[in-house]
């Protein structure tokens, strides 16, 4: 089953995990509507970091905060899946043709993916049956360029809105801080870690606390099929992914846990 | 390459998505002292819903608890993936032969363990290279009887700590709401949605608000291979999971994006 963008001008759902300010929204947004109806419903802060999750212990507040034509924006009080749910359960009129979200301010690359908030919308996006894309640049600064990434952008999602994506899969796109992009290659997640993840220091009371932090290794930096291939050699990744989280292989090895 | 527990006791790294006071931790941790020294390192609260989330914008405190001859406990103020990353990186002296996450109070079957911050810490304890399940009982009452629970978990473990698990996957584990269970079955992740996903109310300055709810829809009621099917019949369901994530039959399709 394929899922395409009904006649007419396509309806775009956009969100994102850096917060509706932030640069590379702006930049995906100011894109997106020339190729259709596009409405923003995005966290009101930043929500780096917060993976799938839902809010559960809160309710959600929606508030319109820009209408004109082709473009309506609206901040919400939750993350990135909150903002894709409320979208297209109860703020938008007509299930959207497509989700975007992003352009993230820095890498969602390898096992990236499953911490961030920007994937965790394309994921909810496909959970919702629309054609979804996560976008990423490799610079985390507030003032990144994100120009030569839009072009990669509108490439990707003018190929979505054209083609649909078979049911249960989403777009992971990185694109690398280099300038200019040499390409863009479909490849496959690598395979990943997070080393040194933890800056331990001493609060004012004697007690030890911990910051997040780390650096990404890359466990097979031989493989010229990754994503993290790509990206080194200055190209855009472009890593189709899928809902089904089961290990398929191992199914028959354990068939021996059966009781 | 297949993960193991070291020669002598095992080191069991235990936490879960419902803090460190929940029934099914308890019922968990009990068990587990039979077969290991276990340190818990577990959220000071609920963090039900938190997926994959990671703490990025406060620092973590982790205050031990409680500490006796083959268990430590400590309480974290971070998500279930904080507490497996701040456990391995810092608190334990070692790595663990094993992360349990659980058991969950409530369903993480099917696309649920997207949400899921129980298995999120079973997802965290694959990427560190330890072997790990994330366990579930179908009861979401905060007084529901893990005893049939345990028996079956006891099981698995057992199993895990004398094969180990392949790099790059982990098992989900959930109890149906019967007694007595039927047996184990070896399954597939099921294709499901969430419909009617929120409730809408004003709130006493006029504005509306949304909370989010809804109920789960299997999409492929008639397949006997998945963990809603084995659930529905009485079975605890056992999905091995992957972290890799890329749909890779969709990759030669999407060749004709590369630029």
């Amino acid at each position: 089953m394929m899922q395409k963008a009904s006649d007419g001008k396509p309806l775009i759902l956009v969100t994102n995990d850096d917060g509706i300010k932030a640069g590379g929204l702006v930049a995906l947004v100011n894109m997106l509507t020339e190729l259709g109806d596009v409405v923003v419903v995005a966290p009101n802060q930043s929500y780096s970091g917060m993976s799938h999750a839902i809010t559960v212990n809160h309710p959600l507040y929606a508030k319109k905060v820009r209408e004109k034509k082709h473009l309506t924006v609206y901040k919400v009080n939750g993350t990135p899946v909150d903002c894709v749910k409320l979208a297209i359960n109860q703020l938008l009129e007509k299930k959207p043709d497509l989700v975007v979200s992003g352009i993230n301010h820095g890498s969602n690359s390898s096992i990236s993916l499953h911490y961030s908030g920007t994937l965790g919308a394309a994921r909810e996006g496909a959970l919702s049956q629309v054609p979804s894309i996560g976008l990423s640049l490799l610079d985390y600064s507030y003032e990144a360029d994100f120009s030569e990434a839009v072009v990669y952008a509108r490439k990707v999602v003018e190929k979505v809105l054209q083609n649909g994506l078979p049911a249960g899969s989403y777009l992971n796109v990185n694109v690398p801080e280099v300038s200019p992009l040499k390409g863009l290659k479909v490849v496959r997640q690598a395979n990943g870690k997070w080393v040194e993840d933890f800056i331990e220091r001493t609060d004012p009371r004697g007690r030890t606390y911990y910051w997040l932090t780390g650096r990404f290794e890359n466990l097979e930096p031989d493989a010229t099929d990754t994503d993290e291939y790509a990206l080194s050699q200055g190209y855009v990744s472009l890593v189709p992914c899928h809902l089904d989280s089961t290990d398929h292989e191992l199914i028959p090895q354990l068939k021996e846990y059966e009781l």
